[in-house]
């Protein structure tokens, strides 16, 4: 079964996103807007109840993330995904990094860029006409996340929850 | 908020749902397949947080679910909603009626009726169409769900998940 590991942003952050994603990103029916701590892998039952337990473990020792959506950037030209930056703190570094190296399974696609994405699979000309729009309204949120959530996916591409892990610490 | 509390069946049922779901279930991409255990209803985040501990002590009461998602029925006339008929036993009627007593948010809408919706909102005519072909080929999976899901619902009509409660019980 395929798996990712995910942060959901607040209701109102969410609804922001989904503004943009419900006209611009063809995922937006498959999971509601987040950010990405562990991309797409693979794991069968017993190891799946193993990284769970590592997942309580991470997430008995992080505080709740604060994060900073501070403006709408684009990957391109390594894809045309566009999205609202997250600042990147040591908090999200330590984070992700313990993910990783706790889990142990696959090593990363991409370097780390905290993100959430709005906009994905135009046309290079698409891509030029949003993100100029897009840049221009910008973003400007600081929240707290609480919780990480474990999703795993369906054959239709759309993700379910496995389970949610508080954010109980103080790293 | 609009909070909802439901149990999500295995990758295996829920893929079987979404055969379905995609063509005759406008819901389709707002939330994956499920079994409804308390509608829709507001809280704040206070009550949400009372609400979580609840939920907490009732998982920690309640074995796993043991279903048996037996055969297609249909809500007609009540409304044109087929769904994958789930047979009532104690335990679904002990945990549904938990859940109402100690959450005491609203009166349930309806008799519980365990079901996974399949297709709705369809005419009259389309119902009695799909209804008759989905009946023939019908439902047979019987399987244990080992947790419970508070959801949460966006602008848009689809839901993410706040918090996973495993059944770890005996009841």
């Amino acid at each position: 079964m395929k798996y990712g590991i995910v942060a959901f942003p607040s209701k109102k952050l969410q609804d922001l996103a989904n503004t943009y994603r419900k006209r611009y990103d063809p995922h937006y029916a498959k999971i509601t807007p987040h950010m990405t701590l562990k991309d797409t892998f693979e794991a069968d039952e017993m190891q799946i109840e193993e990284i769970s337990k590592k997942l309580t473990e991470i997430a008995n020792r992080f505080a709740p993330l604060a994060i900073h959506a501070s403006r709408v950037s684009s990957f391109f030209p390594t894809t045309n995904a566009i999205y609202f930056r997250v600042e990147p703190t040591p908090q999200l570094e330590d984070i992700h990094k313990e993910i990783q190296e706790q889990l142990n399974i696959g090593t990363p696609k991409h370097v780390f860029v905290p993100h959430i994405t709005i906009a994905q699979k135009m046309t290079d000309s698409e891509h030029d006409d949003i993100f100029g729009q897009l840049r221009m309204i910008g973003v400007d949120e600081k929240e707290s996340i609480d919780r990480i959530h474990l999703l795993y996916q369906l054959e239709d591409g759309s993700w379910t929850t496995y389970e949610t892990f508080r954010l109980s610490g103080v790293e």
